[in-house]
């Protein structure tokens, strides 16, 4: 049976891998994405058996509903509780200069689940799509793709426990899976699911077995001692479930375990709920090469407040959490529970103006770009190079 | 301006890289076929030239025909007139068992090209296609093609000159070309050149992109030192022009140089010249493994006569060497130009047999096959691996 499901247009949303907005002020209606997609809510239920098996308290993304939805995480768990192994994927495409915030969500949840489950990672960089979908040079995006694996390297990921690598280098090795995935997969499904035409290039038509292919741990030979049967967990944005969804439609076909995954709301734009974080329009975006300066500015500049118009009016009627995205960027980086209930509260009451939950939002941006900085410093050509090299990582199959 | 043409269906003529039929028993209108395609016809000054840059006779298959049709050998011509480096580029998909006759064309007349103009060659061997289009697993298929090879190169090339590599495994090496070829062609014009339907798989849709790329010297850094600007030349049956069509729309765009094609008719299959000689039928084929034996029962039960019904008949009003199989067979593979003529003279005026010009027939084609299978008996796994080796050849750029 297909799960195959549409891109959630209907609600006034639209949500695919390469366009994600919403007329709402409150941002998009997951809960019906949820139902449009076709996974499942990630219930307390799971979060205290992922906290159970862990042994450590759930991730602030995870207890806070940032990372909202998943497909067969149930499974992972129940293989983890027999002893038995999974790896997690994740990827990102190519952009030019640093990542912003929006970027590193995948990459600092991926880096808690592997330090909590101690597990492999490999992260695809998809510097062919870049190359497909925009105006620039392979060389170009091959630049960028390099660049960009030194954040995310800074993220603090593990050399004995993750690999990184571009498709155009990495291309002979997974070619295999692609040809699998592409036998067992028509162009009408591919037309359903990511709404293709006629004037789209071939490659588009492509691509999304590309990023297919590296759910199945057969594309990882070096790593997995040439295992068919290991699963993988995807932590990933929402917009990215059309590729897994597919993913998953022809694993059975092929024999191979059909890929878990938990997803993601997105880290908005400084200027609201309405889009997310994206690195086509600057504005929108802290990056983690921004000065604390720059940080300071640009929040106080461009962030959204769900504050009122004068200070009276807000000591009366309160500020609006849902729409602030000062409180927003709290969710996702503070990881005090206490603090920030007490700051929801303050702030919706108007007891604390836009001004001072501003500071704080600024002075927790600023902390956790620092420590990311501080840390990207060390990454060098070679460091990047060793998490690319094609190897066994430091587990045993 | 686009090349791309339509596939001859309209003279009751099928030609497709997948499908070759006609209604017509003298076989394919090749005329027709030019014009649809849009390339040009082998003039006899053609020919010429090529006699007199090479210093040889031309081959069998040129000075009769089988290879009729081409696209901008002129412009290779004039290269080679001004010491200006070209490569040969042909190629095949992989079939079970040995090569037929049929199959050996291109491979006899890419040998006598480069052994004349002293170029490499390169030789792409698509097990992914035949992944893709046929009921088999990609292991059957690599299986198959490393079979074929071994009759390639039993065809007697000089590993010194000549690459051979199969796109699973050279896929690494292609796939920034595949992907400069991906993004500049549209569905759209794959459907007018190949007829795909979204009912056909995503393989489908983006493999001529993986047959075209070979066209590229850039595909090939270690032969040709990271040129660019050396052009091919493509041998191959008529039915693969689709292919080199697109490539060449295709090759403005990406700065590269269009690749030149030198196409041949079919050998027809024994039954007749409404087929082309095809592995899916056996009896259609005489194979390279087959015995003396074999080859003489074959030829004798199965090539069709153009004979007349009864000997009284046949002396009365001769033969049609149009449609008989064995003349055709001999056309290609009797290097004879005078006997072949006497042939056809006595064929045609009644005075030759069926059965004498079957037994002239059984004796080239038994002596073509003695000779492969001689070459055959020397080819190793080793050898093998030498073709396939990423190397530099005996050429400097």
């Amino acid at each position: 049976m297909s799960e195959s499901a549409e891109n959630g247009e209907e609600s006034g949303d639209l949500v695919t891998p390469w366009n994600v907005e919403t007329s709402n002020d409150k941002g998009l209606d997951y809960e019906k994405l949820i139902k449009k997609f076709g996974c499942h809510s990630l219930s307390s239920e799971i979060i205290a058996r992922v906290e159970n098996l862990t042994g450590k308290r759930a991730h602030v993304m995870l207890r806070r509903g940032v990372f909202f939805a998943h497909r067969d995480l149930t499974q992972i768990l129940d293989r983890v509780q027999n002893g038995k192994p999974f790896f997690l994927y994740t990827g990102r495409g190519a952009s030019s200069g640093s990542l912003h915030l929006g970027h590193l969500i995948p990459f600092m949840f991926s880096k808690y689940l592997q330090d909590a489950f101690n597990v492999p990672l490999v992260i695809q960089m998809t510097d062919d799509e870049k190359f497909l979908w925009k105006d620039l040079t392979l060389d170009q995006s091959k630049k960028m793709a390099l660049n960009n694996i030194k954040d995310i390297i800074a993220v603090g990921f593990d050399p004995e426990k993750t690999f990184i690598f571009m498709d155009t280098e990495y291309m002979g090795h997974l070619y295999e899976n692609v040809l699998k995935i592409w036998k067992f997969v028509t162009t009408n499904q591919t037309r359903a699911i990511f709404g293709f035409t006629n004037e789209d290039s071939m490659g588009k038509a492509a691509f999304p077995a590309i990023q297919a292919a590296p759910c199945f741990s057969s594309s990882f030979p070096q790593i997995f001692n040439s295992r068919k049967d290991i699963p993988c967990l995807i932590p990933c944005a929402i917009d990215q479930d059309p590729y897994f969804r597919m993913c998953r439609d022809v694993a059975p076909r092929l024999k191979f375990p059909k890929p878990a995954l938990i997803s993601s709301t997105f880290l908005p734009a400084l200027q609201g709920m309405q889009k997310k974080m994206a690195a086509s329009d600057m504005n929108t975006c802290i990056y983690i090469d921004d000065t604390p300066n720059q940080i300071k500015n640009k929040i106080k500049k461009y962030a959204y407040s769900g504050g009122q118009e004068t200070v009276e009016l807000h000591k009366e009627l309160g500020g609006n959490c849902d729409v602030d995205t000062s409180y927003q960027f709290l969710k996702f980086f503070l990881d005090d529970d206490d603090k920030l209930e007490e700051i929801r509260q303050r702030y919706t009451s108007g007891e604390m103006l836009t001004s001072e939950l501003k500071e704080i939002t600024i002075g927790v941006v600023q902390r956790l770009v620092a420590e990311l900085q501080e840390r990207r410093k060390n990454v060098t050509d070679e460091t990047v190079k060793e998490f690319m090299r094609v190897r066994k990582l430091a587990f045993d199959y």
